[in-house]
């Protein structure tokens, strides 16, 4: 089993043969940053169109049942996600709208605060806001996974607080092994695990250290220091793979329509644009080059099919019911 | 010249005849609490009809000498205006749009958190967030007064240094003469009055004194009050005085499509539902008796001027351009 909690970019029958080729059970795409309801709309419509064109690639997945039938069958599962909460337009109904739906992923915030909580792009982080408690609760209730990747750290730490079921910070890495506002300080990463949550390492330059993205052992290194903090059942794949986008899709990210100004997003004046992938991971075919990886830095069987995948699937198991 | 900052409800002709009757040279109704783009733009229509169906008793303003031509052709004026910013959907681009359709006001947050920065009601206030201050910016350019009256003091004190133009707090009491979250801290009105900007003391029930409630020369004397925190040329009227509202506007104002829960508003457990009008001001036609009022509690003729309108005419001026 391989479940990647996140990937972004633009699927095509090329991707999703790249995907059922390396071996993928599970994948999470990204279907919207910044839009809303009626364009997160058209994004699920297109979903659809893709899986009734490539009935042999993938199937879109709703409950851990499917993933394991998507597994028997040889198709990847698609786990529908969006990075952000824009699709609600403030309407607490929408969650089990957009829950029956299929949509079962949400991150509560992208690069900017709004209603539900604070990103951790901004100055102060307010914490989980009025609007942020009530859907939490109703997530918990339709059964979507609550995603804190983008989302800030006191915002993460009352969501974990207060939800009834397990979060995921499904694209990060350490802040104590990497020091970046994307990633997660160990606080928060215990936080997580104590409440049966599971963060997905990344495989994005700008948020990953240099020596994991020039070796899959060295990345699966800073899995195994992941584990050292967050424990073994608590840790997961989350490599934010963008597949085919090129600036308009990176200026899209970051400035979304909300500024006029430069935004460098995970980046910096010193890193403006688009990052290399990974040495090891320039295809993401070469993600199941992390079992091996696992292997050789000490992980045994049962502790490397966690990270592969068992992982996320006990928290979807937890959260979809 | 009489101006209140801030009225809300059912506008109709019986409304205008008695605003007309009652001396007003401008009013601020309010178009929206927390509806989108194509709610707003609605909105935006029925008052354009509106104007098209009363031309004998309503002018839609937009620029200060507009308000001056409404005295002279004894119509109200009506400046429009929103108490949310919903009504972009993140999109920078909106703020000159809605500009051009002659938007003038515009309250930054309501009763909620939003991607621009905190609400009096939230338990933490994020201060003003990324996108606030590109909308703080292009609202100075643009020419709308930014209003701060629901939005939390920190967020309130980021604005009031951020902005290069004069603040509005259309619509609140000082919470020094009477304890509330929508009422306003002596520092943030000192902060607003250094900055030019203009305090419009409210008559609504739950944010005002009972005394002041009572009777007009109390109310008067609350003025007063307000007039040694902030300096003569900072306070203004916004009554917050809603018009033919019912149960389910309060619902609306209060629960918008956000929760499924109880919500109070500015009211309490103690006090659930609709109040009533303060006993002075049963009528909105009753405004204009705060001129004797005034003069009762010791202002002078320039002084009267300054609260009645002058204050407001002055920051519109400023704002507008």
């Amino acid at each position: 089993m391989l479940i990647d909690a996140l990937q972004c970019g633009n699927f095509d029958r090329e991707v999703f043969e790249e995907l059922k080729a390396g071996g993928f059970t599970c994948v999470t795409p990204t279907l919207g940053f910044w839009e809303g309801t009626l364009e997160s709309l058209d994004e699920l419509g297109r979903w659809r169109d893709r899986e009734r064109e490539y009935p042999d690639l993938i199937k879109i997945v709703r409950k851990a049942e499917d993933i394991r039938a998507a597994e028997r069958e040889g198709k990847v599962g698609v786990l529908l996600g969006y990075q952000n909460t824009n699709l609600l337009e403030d309407r607490i109904a929408y969650v089990e709208l957009f829950a029956d739906l299929g949509v079962r992923v949400l991150q509560l915030t992208y690069n900017n605060q709004n209603e539900l909580g604070g990103s951790c792009y901004e100055e102060h982080d307010s914490g989980l806001a009025r609007f942020g408690r009530e859907v939490v609760r109703e997530m918990n209730r339709t059964g979507i996974v609550i995603d804190c990747s983008h989302v800030g750290d006191k915002t993460t730490l009352d969501v974990i607080e207060y939800s009834q079921k397990p979060v995921a910070i499904t694209h990060a890495n350490a802040d104590s092994l990497f020091p970046h506002k994307r990633n997660k300080t160990d606080p928060v990463l215990k936080a997580l695990s104590q409440t049966g949550g599971v963060i997905g390492c990344a495989a994005y330059r700008n948020i990953t250290p240099a020596d994991a993205c020039a070796t899959v052992d060295a990345w699966c290194e800073m899995v195994a220091r992941t584990v050292e903090i967050a424990g073994i059942d608590h840790v997961g794949l989350g490599t934010d793979y963008s597949h085919k986008t090129g600036p308009n899709h990176l200026d899209w990210m970051r400035k979304g329509r909300w500024t006029r100004g430069v935004q460098y997003g995970a980046g910096s004046a010193a890193v403006p644009g688009k990052v290399a992938k990974p040495d090891w991971l320039v295809n993401i075919g070469a993600l199941n080059s992390v079992e091996g990886g696992l292997r050789r830095v000490g992980f045994d069987e049962g502790d490397i099919a966690k990270i592969m995948g068992g992982n996320w699937l006990r928290l979807y198991e937890d959260v979809f019911g």
